[in-house]
């Protein structure tokens, strides 16, 4: 085993956060500005820290109680690795580190970003992008830091082997899914009851514009962003980031058990991904533009970094795949380059779909003129039409990246070893698309504070100039966000995927622990012993009996997709109630505080941010325990067979809702912008009126449903590793 | 061969037929009314009948090309049964027959419907009703038909043996696929864009109340009730009804290939069919009601017909398969129980989600407080909620069906024996499930009749009592338009599931005749020689690789999903444009025509058909080559493995799909008839126009895209058995 191109982990993941720091206290050394603004962002501070303890608080218990069941099936059953139970609180805890890290560095910068706006617009840029650098850098540097660390730890400790030591770090991941669950159900439920209520009550009843000081709900508002959009999204990234990685290890483990290359196949995908954190670094400092840039320059310098960060890590995995001294590390590479094209063409196709320079968005728009009736109708159709070119990347980039890995070998495309070899193809492919999280989700992370920084403008009623240029940043940010989305529900099908084909080996594992620990011998219902330490894939897709003609397995395929519609049902219902308790609130604050609407008064945002605080704490837990549930009782009821195809179903049907909801919901939010902007009548004409109402309805449909389904088709497969000993051990079916 | 009991089935064709025809002439017999009212009717009667010469016309040219295709596949290139191109034919040629006399009678009835509310609601509800009931007996009775001279026919000429007869049959139901296809999607487009385009410049532009005959869209709106709702429906359950049938008989063919049962087990499916018709016969004779009669009253009549035949068929089918002395009777007959009752559990749950009785939508209609954008998010919430129900009953269905067709032998449940025997359980369950078809699809029939009922006695102007009780007569259809569309789209998920299990069969068939004109033989990667003649279905699975760790089945399943969104996608948009198009045409007329809106001035009616019969014919085309083509792409890239998961992709993604989208149509409207019964503010109210909102956008989702979705998943199963030859000849991977 050669360690010495391993410890570029370890040094990549300090580096990133060496860099997180630098640039944090760089943005905090610049001036928050006038005293009115520190006010607003010390309000939006307090909201975003208030609630993000409350939070932890509800999921610290969580926590605790599966460490104890862990434990109990650990110790106690032996049907879990013992392991499990410590590395599973470190996932969680580094997560909701980077998320806390992250709001903390997004609130501070908000009103520095607008601050530095009045000087000029690359100021303003510069610091909010670096700050969402932040973000992006400490995701990847605490995610590679988990791993390197259990990796040597494993590795020191461990006796059984590398197979042992990915599968027992796959788990893990356990903790890092539970967390971003909370981070995203709950973030998105507060930061659309949020934004649904104030602009429902402030633009559309009492026709004050976006962000008003007047409107009691908007501190409560631009917390949202940060909580839902910063956070939110960071705990995703950060678990699909662990969980391919981590499953692509295990992947390799088994692909290459002999030979003598297995080692340098669990560190690849490692190596990958620490070399995409130097240039994801590289591309950061890229980013810049000059003063009265336009929209398309400020794109432009954004897709300048991106971009020379993809084409780097491109060229560079070549270059360490065939230091490394892989098997087939030419096909591998190529493997890696499907995922990152597919995530740019995900990226591209959203921005076609999303953006009002195209013609979706454009019709959308033009709906607006038969009322909000057509709009809502002619939405939903483009986002369900929308789901095509994702998905047909996402399938060509499975293909494509497992055919890599086995050199077009398609005769034999399906023996035991090339299923092996496939699969690890498409698990490589998921990190190479993730391998650009680190400036990715920087461009992400800005958004949010572009967009605070206008609210705060707005509040502490800057001079317009300042408003306008941070108009353009926001703008810039909403054209980021999306094309963000459809990377992170890209990067989260192919982690899904890779997980799935891990779920295997975990079974494979659990069989083992489970026959050296008195289990009788497993046999075929001819009465033949079925050995699970030295059977093939196939052998065990056979034992299991994991074929299309299986009931278990079409049942299991119908419940995943309706686990995707329920989870997404109970989501936007949870919205829909939020919302409507801060709609009344902010109708009494209207009716009852004497001045309000005048602005002689000033409004109770305090009580608009506990509403969203707890309705969130209290409609996240339902479809949370959802997420856990399902997977366990259909294992209970139907077995290995009904779980892979629970896991499937799930899978297929959420990433195309997740793409659907998330597409539509950007659609109608530029459609509106689009009238805004003078189209159709523009602001307050009855088409913008229209528009609103699609808008609204896409709050939920983006930045709530849409995105949860990315961890929910993570986390159900998670839940089943996890519990891989359990089902095992009593299933009825 | 015993034959004896089989002639039960061509004589409940008969009968069917027989009292189709005497229904008709009564109603026939029944006076029209006042002249104005044959006005109306003759104007609906025209615009409908227009409608389908267009619309058969397309078909027709479609139905040329196709017989061509399927000739030269057949009798060129030897990859398709010989039978097959002209049978395809009947089988179009009995769906449109049947759709056309449906239509006809229902245009026939509603002027007498309203003239007989005139004297009492008994007579309104008779006349409705029995001739929906003709159009229920039309389609079982055509059925049957077809069904029995075919297998009449080819038990005389075809000398290879039933396993052969039953798989050419199923193959005849692609045309009647294709027919409900273009019925289900141009009617559902025609319906809506009439609907909507009505709706949104009537009542939510110019305050004039539903079926005004000053709104020039008012003719076509009605007209659009009879094509969608009686004809398309018509055309859906036409296709389940033959589809489950044939499959189940293809399915027992095989499973009963020895032991002498063989022929029993064939017509066993058609007997149980042949008794539902005499008893749903009977149910239709029980529906009657009495002056005074509220809501509940006639709901009960409409629940005393439809439950007492599904008992009576429950009761009856133990009886029939015993005297049929097939084997394992007793369980097979509990498998046609548990679809019996899958169906009426749907049906309950849909009016638990849809009608305002229940919680889920009075709360929808409790959201239109807080604007339209609510009523929205809380409809779409609920309607994703509400697919938990049916895919859980669907689910246990399949498992109990199965089970009870083995004995509960869980342990050898996956014996090559077994899971042939487990399919045509739940092949039978589909059966059964749909054997009270008559009475059913009579009730459902009997919905667009009361409607153009009320609107024939708005536009004439009748008495106000009298639009009381066709309104009362409406609000019922309603009812059972929502539980006959759980109906639909839950026997459409059991066929399209039986015949997902024959196309392994067809595969079979197809890979035989392949090797008896010269193919070489079929070889494993090893070198070993695959039998397709005496194979089991697991050494299917196996030498096709159909378990989920293949890539190629994975592409599948997401492809599957993508086709359900991308087809419910454009038919949305379809129907967008073509409501966009209708209400500038609407508007035009208010603009252009001097007191039009005074009702001094009759409306251009004429023009507004023309729109809707346009729109449906350019928009059905380009939806519906998708359902053809993907299952045929799929097959020459991806081969049998891909095409499977993408028949059980698009059928768990396409259920749960429609289900949602149906369901939250649903709510939406009866959320808009709640309020308009004066809750939350009444007609008028702001709340109303919150409501009229979400009921525009839940018009397409529940009578165009929801329901189309049942033909996609079987049509794509369809296509799949009736290209087999193409798909095995010519697979790319």
């Amino acid at each position: 085993m050669d360690w010495s191109l391993f410890w570029l982990v370890p040094v990549a993941s300090l580096i990133a956060l060496g860099f997180a720091l630098y640039f944090f206290r760089k943005m905090k050394g610049a001036d928050e500005g006038t005293s009115e603004m520190k006010r607003i962002a010390q309000a939006v501070r307090e909201g975003a820290g208030s609630y993000l303890r409350q939070q932890y608080k509800v999921v610290g218990y969580v926590f605790l109680v599966l460490f104890i069941l862990f434990a109990i099936m650990a110790y106690v059953f032996h049907i879990q690795n013992s392991w499990v139970p410590v590395a599973f609180l470190t996932g969680g805890f580094f997560s909701g580190l980077a998320g806390f890290l992250g709001m903390k560095t997004a609130t501070y910068a908000s009103a520095r970003t607008a601050n530095a706006a009045r000087k000029s617009m690359d100021a303003g840029l510069k610091i909010a992008f670096r700050s969402g650098a932040v973000m992006g850098l400490v995701v990847v540097g605490f995610g590679l830091l988990d791993i390197s660390l259990w990796f040597i730890i494993l590795n020191r400790f461990d006796p059984d082997g590398l197979i042992s030591i990915t599968t027992t770090m796959l788990t893990f991941g356990m903790g890092a899914s539970m967390q971003a669950l909370f981070a995203r159900v709950g973030g998105g439920i507060y930061t659309k009851a949020a934004d649904v209520g104030a602009d429902i009550v402030g633009k559309v009843e009492a026709d004050i514009p976006e962000d008003d000081p007047r409107n009691p709900a908007t501190i409560a508002d631009n917390v949202g962003d940060n909580v839902g959009d910063v956070a939110g999204m960071g705990a995703d990234l950060y678990e699909s980031y662990c969980g391919s990685i981590l499953s692509t290890a295990a992947l390799g483990a088994v692909a290459f058990a002999a030979g003598g290359m297995q080692f340098k196949a669990v560190i690849a995908p490692m190596l990958i991904a620490a070399t995409g954190v130097f240039l994801s670094l590289f591309g950061i400092f890229l980013v810049r533009t000059k003063e009265g840039a336009t929209m398309k320059d400020l794109l432009h310098s954004l897709g300048v970094g991106t971009n020379v960060s993809a084409i780097l890590i491109a060229v560079a995995t070549f270059g360490i795949l065939y230091a490394l001294g892989l098997e087939n590390w030419l096909g591998l590479s190529f493997s890696v380059i499907t995922g990152l094209a597919a995530g740019v063409i995900i990226g591209q196709a959203t921005e076609y779909y999303t953006s009002h320079s195209y013609r979706p968005t454009q019709a959308i728009a033009k709906a607006s003129e038969t009322g909000s009736a057509t709009v809502i109708i002619k939405g939903i159709g483009t986002g369900m039409i929308s789901t095509c070119i994702p998905v047909a990347t996402i399938s060509v980039a499975i293909l494509l990246s497992y055919l890599c890995a086995i050199h077009f070998n398609v005769a034999e495309m399906m023996s035991a070893h090339n299923i092996q070899m496939g699969l690890y193809g498409i698990g490589i492919a998921a990190v190479g698309m993730l391998s650009t999280l680190g400036i990715t989700l920087a461009t992400d992370a800005y958004g949010p504070i572009a967009d605070n920084a206008g609210g705060n403008a707005e509040m502490s009623q800057l001079e317009p100039y300042v408003r306008q240029r941070t108009d353009a940043l926001d703008a810039l940010g909403n054209t980021t966000a999306a094309t963000g989305k459809g990377f992170a529900i890209g990067s989260a099908a192919l982690t899904a995927l890779a997980l799935l084909a891990s779920y295997i080996e975990e079974i494979k594992i659990a069989m083992v622990r489970a026959l050296k620990h008195g289990h009788e011998a497993y046999t075929y219902v001819t009465g033949e012993v079925f050995d699970p330490s030295s059977a093939t894939m196939p052998q065990f897709m056979d034992f299991f009996q994991v074929n299309l003609m299986n009931p278990k397995v079409l049942i299991g395929v119908f419940l995943g997709a309706m686990a995707a519609f329920l989870f997404c049902g109970l989501t936007m219902g949870a919205v829909g109630r939020a919302a409507q308790s801060m709609v009344e609130e902010v109708r009494r604050q209207f009716r009852t505080i004497a001045g309000i609407l005048e602005g002689k008064a000033i409004p109770d945002y305090k009580r608009c941010v506990e509403i969203s605080t707890r309705a969130a704490q209290r409609e996240m837990i339902i479809p949370s325990l959802l997420a856990i549930i399902i997977p366990i009782i259909v294992g209970i009821i139907l077995g290995v067979s009904g779980v892979l195809g629970l896991l499937v179903g799930g899978l297929a049907a959420g990433f195309t809702l997740a793409v659907f909801m998330s597409n539509a919901g950007g659609a109608w939010d530029n459609a509106k912008k689009m009238v805004e902007e003078g189209n159709f009548g523009g602001k307050g004409s009855a088409c913008h009126k229209a528009t609103i109402v699609g808008d609204t309805v896409g709050d939920p449909f983006k930045d709530t449903s849409g995105p949860s389904l990315n961890i929910l088709i993570k986390l159900m497969s998670m839940v089943s590793i996890v519990m891989a000993g359990l089902i095992l051990s009593c299933t009825l079916l």
